[in-house]
């Protein structure tokens, strides 16, 4: 119950620290018979990979999958599946300094009232962003599940500190996503988000932003109607990713605002399916999909690592000076996409398995 | 894995349609020892019962608990605690007219396309706000086993449709939070709500809204750091409430759009504890609570029952026309408020129980 | 996590009692669409209730089972299965002498240790075998799933102190369990087992007995390869029923003294099936069943009740004499007949479930 | 919900194939600050290593556990541990008459029954004893858990074929179980079990055998009420072990044929504590621990490879001859002595977990 696995079904189990041998994940319930795409895997993984761009941290990691088990001649067996990324740009040396102080807005404190002294404070440890690899990694194989059944996961960069894309989805061309660094796919307002980025660098700074995530295909009847609503897993999911700080989905916070008369999406027939005019219920009516779009939106707070001195205290109490040295993301939108398109997977594959029955 | 289940430690089960005999709840893992409050039960029941105003539905429920187990003597003894809320004035009379309809933005057709002909289609039957007299009731529970550890949980209105309280929570006076019908502790603004509110009403319309939540007391190092991160079980805790839209805790979507320089809350000793000088974080870094308050914002849909007449389709996929009648809340937060501090309660309560070891 | 549910895809919590107001159970995950039949859920409950011979205690419970929810026009719905059995014939007040009182082999003392002074001693409180009549509730839905797929479970009693029935099941006709009150499906023997009751009875003494139980009809591919074998839930739900000492399937311990090449069950192929030729396996090979019959039998030690005084010790660690009064069985095998078939049939249902992807 | 996870708060994931590339396990939940071992896993794992003796398989493995995770200067830091031990000698080979065809007893037939023809059929893939290292090693850490609180668990063979060790444990040395290779604290009668042993093996045979099981120094109070009794999960522990088919605590199988009168264990004080004068119980009363010695046994089948030629059918249904060849244990009770010692210590840890708040 220490909270390291994810879904009931498809059930993903994380292991690892930023700075150990390695991290990696145990998938269970993965079914028999799924045709194994390694290729795809990796793939995924280098949409992740850290020292892809000027605009991200330069550690350097080819994070290159062992399938331990579970796969067998090219299919998955049903057994669990153990994927191992061994860690390589290790630093440990880089986090000496750190061992009894506090950095702000890091996790470094709450583990140590939580673990007291036995925490691995080298890179945060197990609260580095190094254990989403281990989720793009499970996050693979649900897509490989999801895409047997023609459900498409998809995510972009939508907002960078004051930069908002103010496309709807439905308007964008989203195969333009990964053509640049920023996984905007709206060109132009990437290459301000870009500029933006590499101006909070300069600076020694970060700056926060927004994915917006969409699920296509997913069929009516996917989801459990009280506690465990599709959307309610879905937001556990997103705030589950190191700096989430939001999640809404369908008409979200702006909802509020609207007047049932606006907001009820009619029901028609189209070509024999049960549709809605309009979707600001976001694909999910009483916690189930309807076969219209899922749509989303995920806050992320700026990185908390900064190139600059920060004051702060040390496990005795006392004022101490946190230098601003370390790799590390300036913003973590980029990075985050195939991360939050990973745990949508995860979350779609698991409640297809649920209602698989 | 059917999803009527909360919770790890403090595991909360609902069962009960709107219109059956009645609903309720199981509550595993409360501990032994525990003052049982039947009259705080009471009471938190009166706060979520329908019939309180001219501003939410005139249902009529006593909504009187009966607890059939799980407590001895006025104390808990650590067996489950079953709590039984009778229905009284059902009336699925009212919803003969429904049996093969799908009314806009209901569960109707994704209950539908998920169970197929089996559906209670009577006020909407388990997917019914009612479910939610039974979250209240084990959130009271939850609420007995927080204040003993001096942890509260508060939650008011804080916008109805385009009517939005500024001030932030720390600068108001809660206690005045149930001195009005909407709920909001700003007697100006909430009366600006409850005109909104009646003025809906009366056009036979409804309207959204926005509810805050905090906790205070909490200590630091309740939480799980991956996956069960205490902000990602209370943003599935709140997105798991009927209507509930979009969740964000401490600087939230705002927190996008700000530079790390401005964002990372300082750590600093204040009588021999850890506190930070600002709380962008919300009380919770990495998963794990700090000691700082918790606070979060939950957005919420306008109800989706109109006194209006809308067109919709049926099971057969044919165009019918969905009467605008029967009981029901013109605005949903004013009543919601209780429900957000339930699931708060039970979240924390969860967690503290976890971490107590 | 405190142990009052049981089962993954069908969830059984049960909760209550002995002196309380009513025992129950929460049925989560049973499939929409299943007929429920009434009639036969109290068929079910007759056969467990006390005072139905004079070899079973005296207490008088009509045991009428209240369907709170998940119920409608006939049919489940999915939703949660709630199931209410009120208390009627309580006696608190014969408790009372035991409020500070260990009795020899019962759970007074290890529910002192676990809960301190908070647990209900009236009767047992929790770990009364008043308990199980929610597990015969529950046991009654899931034995409604399993007919609808062919599958039978049954169960009788093969011994009783030392009278042992030693015809194997395949040999007896299992239609005559329920013809005496032992049920003992062999007359002859039954007889011999009712007069060794009657006469320990009469001793104020009580007897231990053995319970064999079949599942027929369950098709090849249930049960889950490592932990969850389908045996190994097996072997748990029938310790988990009180008084239960012992659990083996198959060749069971005495498969421990036979060859391999005397206890391999060669496959075969009849009309299409594959079958095996000899059933050591009892049914299950690698914890997955194979299609042939499973069988086991289960041990339970005499109760703990007696009619006599024994000597003991109190809360304090003095020594006390506890009278010997109360209602209770002289021996417990069979009246848990129909419990070990709903533990059984839960079992199965929930692997059935599991395995229905 | 595969079943490849075992435990509440100690919970142990399991992956890997006897021919793949690795098995190891994920261990969640372990408290941070506990003494990482490492010494002591790797004797451990010795214990149960392939090729020791005359008496087992001589398939050979180093069995060397990686520690990916969870340890940081030999302390638990409270995130998941990661153990990971590469297959060194696999011959896949060896297999290849057999993947379509079902040896008797074995997992062969179930598993296709179950996944298809997607399952890894070299030497029983998931299904192989070779599973049992990765439950060997996460036996350890519970094993360092336990004895921080002077918890003991110890095992040994006591009975082989026709040849039981009738002795009490109350009356051996235990320290002399590992002083000969069948792991039976009384030198004669391991010496005539080592011969029959030795006799089956020339004979091409296997023969079955007895585990039993103590955990000393339990305090009370561990376990749950009602279905998570200790010793129910003790028995779903042992059953999960390969081959296993049968489980009794305490008085077991022959409690069934006792009186109350008998049975029944006097409470006393001793020392200030409060023991029991018999110990029919088992050292559980209720499901929870009582202060006395745990003790329990478990019986195994022989094993089902054989050197012999057997009939069976294949895939299609046709009849084949199974060729009697590939490295086995002739019998499994001496290397399954540190499994039952692993699946008790994880029971035990986990429920002291579960009892510590």
């Amino acid at each position: 119950m220490a909270g390291n696995t994810f879904g009931v079904q498809f059930r993903v189990t994380t292991f690892g620290e930023s700075h150990g041998p390695a991290v990696g994940c145990v998938i269970d319930g993965c079914p028999a018979g799924l045709v194994f795409d390694e290729e795809f895997l990796q793939q995924e993984m280098a949409r992740r990979r850290p020292g892809q761009s000027a605009l991200v941290t330069q550690r350097r990691e080819a994070d290159w999958v062992q399938v331990l088990s579970g796969v067998f001649e090219g299919h998955t067996t049903g057994a669990p599946i153990a994927l191992l990324i061994p860690n390589e740009d290790q630093r440990p040396r880089d986090y000496e300094h750190l061992t009894d102080v506090f950095r702000p807005s890091h996790a470094d404190y709450t583990y140590w009232a939580k673990y007291g002294d036995f925490r691995d404070y080298r890179g945060g440890g197990r609260s580095s962003a190094r254990e989403t690899a281990a989720r793009v990694a499970a996050g693979a194989v649900a897509k490989m599940l999801l895409r047997q059944h023609s459900i498409e996961v998809r995510a972009y960069v939508s907002q960078v500190g004051h930069i908002t894309l103010q496309t709807p989805y439905t308007e964008l061309d989203l195969s333009l996503t990964e053509a640049n660094d920023v996984r905007c796919p709206e060109p132009a307002v990437a290459e301000q988000m870009a500029q933006l980025i590499r101006q909070v660098r300069k600076a020694g700074d970060t700056v926060g932003g927004v994915i917006t995530g969409i699920v296509c295909g997913c069929p009516p009847g996917l989801g459990e109607p009280v506690f465990d609503k599709l959307h309610a897993d879905l937001a556990k999911a997103m705030l589950s990713i190191n700096a989430a700080k939001g999640f809404e989905y369908g008409s979200g916070f702006a909802g509020a605002a609207m007047l049932g008369s606006q907001h009820n999406d009619l029901f028609t027939t189209q070509s024999g399916s049960i549709r809605t005019l309009t979707n600001y219920s976001g694909g999910i009516q009483g916690g189930i999909s309807n076969g219209m779009d899922i749509y989303f939106r995920v806050a992320f707070k700026p990185v908390a690592t900064l190139l600059r001195d920060q004051p702060s205290v040390n496990t005795a109490g006392e004022p101490v000076i946190v230098k601003g040295k370390g790799r590390h993301d300036p913003c973590v939108v980029p990075r985050a996409v195939p991360i939050v398109e990973a745990m949508a997977a995860i979350v779609v594959a698991d409640h297809w398995l649920r209602a698989a029955r």
